[in-house]
């Protein structure tokens, strides 16, 4: 089976940065405000085939992703999964490592003319809560961002 | 506000392993057979804190971990996460870096007279499912575990 990650590229339209082993892109669902998926840039298949280095990197990653969207949304703290679960409804999975990240939030967060808010803050995220943002507020959440890298 | 996870050590009774900067522990809740929590053992707020070094190792506590879980039990995939929101429940939080794992099985596994069954696999782990272990059963998951280290 193809791997649709492997196609990613920092030429996507949700792209916003990347280090030397990983990319970040924000996720369509914007409900925790700030949601992002983070890709590994080669193909493996497991957190055990990740080498020295990219997990090195991956310390990098985080540290720019967390200080990033605290700076821009004031966000209070992250949770990070890597689940991958969806690659193993296929006959013939073929899992690419990806990481999905939502920021929390303690208190309503206003942005381009919306209000954002976390009422789960201290709880578990709420996996119903994944509507897709749309187009102008995507860019414009993708935009507020990269200004802030 | 005392940080419970600086207390535990590796004479706990769930203690499984450790690394040079991980200590692994089996999870009460063994719905996941072999479901474990990964504890940094510095003190450590975020990930955004841990150092290169402490990501590297990282990486080695995951291989260690997936390794001996598929070796003993069969595991087909496992899910990571690091959330942490509990800590924020409190006044003052203080959270400290730890990580829940819980293996997937795509068939059921038979261990200690008991069958394991994963009814959601390919699908987001089920946070209904978080029933202790009797003291009894959990020593046998912990032994069986430790033999395969």
């Amino acid at each position: 089976m193809e791997c649709l990650h492997c196609k990613s590229s920092n030429q996507d339209k949700d792209f916003v940065f990347e280090t030397e082993h990983w990319i970040a892109f924000l996720a369509p669902e914007q409900d925790y405000l700030g949601r992002f998926q983070i890709e590994v840039k080669g193909h493996k298949g497991s957190l055990s085939e990740l080498s020295a280095e990219e997990w090195t990197d991956f310390g990098v990653l985080v540290k720019k992703y967390e200080a990033v969207i605290k700076k821009t949304f004031g966000a209070e703290m992250f949770n990070w999964t890597c689940l991958m679960n969806n690659a193993y409804q296929e006959e013939h999975p073929n899992p690419h490592v990806h990481w999905h990240v939502r920021p929390r939030y303690n208190k309503p967060i206003q942005f381009a003319g919306q209000e954002f808010t976390d009422p789960d803050f201290g709880k578990h995220y709420d996996r119903e809560r994944r509507t897709v943002a749309s187009d102008e507020l995507f860019q414009k959440i993708r935009e507020e961002i990269k200004k802030n890298l």
